[in-house]
């Protein structure tokens, strides 16, 4: 692998996951990974553009921002792309009025969407809200409509929690692709356009962008395939597997986000 | 469409879906399908042989008999081929220790099987206990082997009982095997050894058999494709599109039970 000062030369934005990147959420708010809130205030101090690009759908993005403002995190809800107010828009935009399968965390990025008589369901990352009830309702209202329509908010297949690995919204929206023969649109990583909202958001081109998360698919396949570069930390949901994945291989490989910090800061905006 | 005479001709035996063509399940015990407790009446009159074969998961063989009989069928246990019996003989006989995300009332047929310190988990149609915990933990369980067994009861989309549509555990399947980047092994239709099995039981071979069925992809599709005939109900989970369906075309489509006996007593036994 070439060395890094010729993996980053060039980077002028980063890109920063928030869930095993930044912290492992839990039950009591979850913790800050070692080391993660010296170094986003080290990069936020530099030349470099930052901007936090997550699939969160659990928390509004308001509550998000305090919760990690609360653990010492530099972070406002304008620096934050996430795929709860992404949704929002298009609904409006599509004229579309959802029934919901979302925590309650969440609910208000959707207060000016009008809910009534639905004509598709967004699901999101409900946690304790997947119960088979709620399943069974999201799948008979998508039974219902003539030309089904399923807003899937990221798909990830699991993140970890300090308890341990959590089921992500990516398995419930497998279930309703497959129980209903559809296929639902994702807003999120590793979408496109999710990605390059992000970098629209911050002004920098693709080739200009490194993105750096613990997911081997949705954060470093995903920015890979838009043009951008990509490191995955040995942190959150990153299992030693990763680093042999049959189809994705990082830009780097680092120990957590400080050393990817100390990597571009030391070589990135030279 | 060839005349019934021809499409029923040689017909021995006949295999019988139980929910959705016998009854429709419900809370309450659910409710027998007009005409359907007369009609295995009369063809277990009749000179042919005649086997239930179901993907029912939630009960044990001995409670769906009993429920049944109290609608007034003639059907008794060593009649049924069900997908947990036969799932516990293969857990036996490979020596696997199954973590269960089952419903209680089929627990008891896997009451001989050591299920401590699992090695693979066994899903079936858990209905409520598909809370996002239970599935949780057979995720993190899967996860946590290093060669990941997930065994599925049967792979349905989704099933009818007298409230309405009912998600079946093929989407909770799925949803595991995403999460887990596995591929389920299936018990139950529309698994080729399951029909074999029930075609071997009823001592019939594959074309002097038909299967009778609402799902027209796990009961007609599958036992097609083990040289069967197979006839769709449009009873149960029917939808009108299944007649369109792009991939099955079912050897004839009747409006119920009742209509499939009358069709099979007059050309079949000739």
């Amino acid at each position: 692998m070439a060395a890094w000062g010729k993996r980053l030369a060039g980077v002028r934005g980063v890109l920063l996951d928030i869930s095993g990147v930044l912290y492992d959420g839990g039950e009591d708010g979850g913790a800050p990974i070692r080391g993660s809130v010296e170094a986003v205030a080290r990069l936020k101090q530099s030349r470099l553009k930052v901007r936090f690009c997550t699939n969160e759908s659990q928390k509004s993005r308001q509550e998000l921002v305090g919760l990690l403002r609360r653990q010492g995190f530099d972070i406002s809800e304008g620096e934050v792309t996430a795929p709860a107010p992404a949704t929002s828009l298009i609904l409006k935009e599509r004229g579309l009025r959802p029934h919901l399968l979302v925590h309650d965390g969440v609910r208000s990025e959707f207060g000016q969407i009008d809910t009534s008589n639905p004509n598709c369901v967004v699901i999101a990352d409900a946690g304790e809200g997947f119960s088979y009830q709620n399943m069974n309702k999201a799948f008979r209202v998508l039974m219902e409509l003539e030309k089904p329509v399923l807003i899937s908010l990221g798909k990830g297949r699991y993140y970890k929690e300090t308890s341990g690995l959590m089921l992500d919204v990516g398995a419930y929206m497998k279930a309703l692709e497959y129980a209903c023969g559809i296929e639902a649109e994702v807003v999120g990583k590793p979408s496109p356009e999710y990605f390059q909202s992000a970098l629209k958001e911050m002004g920098v081109e693709a080739h200009e962008a490194i993105m750096i998360g613990d997911d081997i698919v949705g954060d470093v396949g995903g920015a890979q395939r838009c043009g951008m570069r990509a490191l995955q930390v040995r942190t959150g949901k990153f299992r030693p597997s990763d680093e042999q994945h049959p189809e994705v291989k990082a830009d780097g490989y680092v120990d957590n986000l400080a050393e990817a910090v100390d990597l571009l800061l030391q070589h990135a905006t030279k």
